[in-house]
């Protein structure tokens, strides 16, 4: 098969290197011999590799913009994201393509940013930094996660490696998604029509959810109020899945007790941003899934063994529906 | 029995109430019948009742100082805290009297702190929330917790519960205690006269032990700097176990990757020290063992175990051995 990586422009951490794509079609077996490969990170690469190409892998903003182009070939699109919503409107891709993500990847290294995440939370942990710029010393003592109740809109590998450490700590995880559907990680699932019956009863709110039509502002000035006083909140989902102005105004009043964020709409965040200075907000700059050591080995890997599930014609555990844009 | 709970001066949320005296005596069964209990928060009321009491129940704070004075029927002093060292010299106290901690109540608290901090320094947070400060994007992206190693210096009810933690996440953990029994949560166990040995191979430190005269000053400056490059450091036990200026020094110079402390010498921590603004030290204000919902109520559960030893002539499973000083 003829294999295109396109890569970042750039140096870039995360960009496939012929090593790793060596050592991932060593680890692949059969599916994996017997492939020409094309690296390129520019126009040009691009250009002149689609003429031929049947695969290309790459994430989605080094590959958005460029459709529809001439890619008679094109029959699988591997986007090494779990997000493919930069790629939309998806009638720009050739008719037919398969679009497939890297599900999976994350889990381990989003489950760490969200236990951290609840656990700062819990610890008042943006108050006690205020006091330190302030070189003041003001305790808050605060119990336990243990019995604390933590909602997780999304209940993907994000969503649900959230809600396993949230459950290691003891807190009780309701699950929102979109038809409520037992999940093993959660203590119970609701469906996302009942989402405003169960905000009032979080102390905490993890969004892990796709962005996709009809996630874009779920959580709305009128929901983002219906939390309890004092919530905390965690955005590893995408900034747009928010009202970012709601969320500063209702840290800002009090009435929403902290967040911690790692996904901005745009990003990066602009320097003159109020979510920068906003009163008990913690800002990471979209890290919270990304572990460099294991990110593209991990992908790779997804990669053969959703090819191998295309090539024997079984379905791919992988491939994103369109429709529903994840 | 006559007993006098000596509780903090003014307001406090870890006073000893008459309720949660109430509750820990119904609890308690027959050991916690036909007691005589006083409550007091200043020296009128201590010097009133110390003429009859035979248990104290206090903070360290709140008697510190106040011995030798007379107590002539005093043979239990039970500390509602882990650490004794403010009522050292000993040798002050009443002779004979037994001194009783309440180790096991900071576990499961400490142990979520434990897991905060480690998971913070491994995601570099404190270079994150510098970062935000500058309202500057700067992504750093960071591996998983899985397979780093973590050393941490005691093997008590602190470090058990970090321990514990640490290896939830995958890490390798090393233990330092007086002797090198092994224990369950520990990968592996050396006395502290291999401290030294261990220290290089150890991504991350956390000081979980009691401060006595064999541990003061342990983390000198010498130790602190065969730390490897990068290293991250969790301090949750006192903060007169290491040399605070030479962490300060080390962590400017980049030396040591990042910081997370709980504990000081003095404590607070004036305004002016230097602590307030080093580069990659986040502090927190002693609140990382201490939940308030459980604290008291789990301090009296001890208190009537060990009464109940007592009384039968059994050991005291929480006596301090006064000679180590813990």
């Amino acid at each position: 098969m003829r294999i295109h990586i396109q890569n970042p422009p750039g140096e870039d951490l995360f960009a496939v290197t012929p090593q790793q794509w060596h050592d991932a079609v060593a680890r692949a077996g059969a599916i994996g011999a017997g492939h020409t490969v094309t690296f390129g990170n520019d126009d040009a690469a691009f250009a002149a590799a689609m003429g031929e190409t049947e695969a290309l892998l790459a994430q989605p903003p080094n590959i958005a913009g460029r459709f529809p182009c001439h890619a008679p070939a094109l029959s699988l699109i591997f986007c090494l994201a779990a997000g493919v919503e930069k790629l939309a409107p998806f009638e720009r891709l050739p008719e037919g393509v398969i679009v497939v993500n890297n599900r999976g990847v994350h889990g381990a290294k989003t489950g760490e940013f969200a236990a951290m995440a609840l656990l700062m939370l819990n610890s008042h942990f943006p108050e006690l930094a205020a006091a330190q710029r302030e070189a003041a010393w003001r305790p808050i003592f605060a119990p336990t996660l243990r019995g604390k109740r933590v909602t997780v809109i999304g209940a993907g590998d994000l969503g649900g490696a959230a809600a396993r450490q949230a459950r290691h700590f003891g807190a009780h995880v309701t699950g929102v998604r979109t038809r409520a559907v037992a999940h093993p990680d959660f203590d119970e699932m609701v469906a996302v029509e009942a989402l405003d019956r169960v905000l009032p009863g979080g102390e905490f709110l993890v969004l892990a959810c796709p962005l996709t039509a009809a996630t874009r502002n779920l959580m709305d000035r009128r929901r983002l109020g219906m939390l309890p006083r004092g919530a905390g909140l965690v955005n590893i989902g995408r900034g747009a899945l928010w009202d970012q102005e709601a969320l500063c105004d209702l840290l800002e009043s009090g009435h929403l007790g902290g967040a911690v964020v790692d996904v901005f709409a745009p990003e990066p965040l602009p320097a003159g941003h109020r979510m920068w200075a906003t009163r008990n907000l913690m800002i990471t700059p979209h890290i919270s899934a990304d572990s460099p050591v294991t990110y593209n080995p991990d992908s790779l890997d997804i990669v053969f063994r959703n090819l191998a599930a295309w090539r024997e014609g079984r379905s791919m555990p992988n491939q994103v529906d369109l429709a529903r844009g994840y």
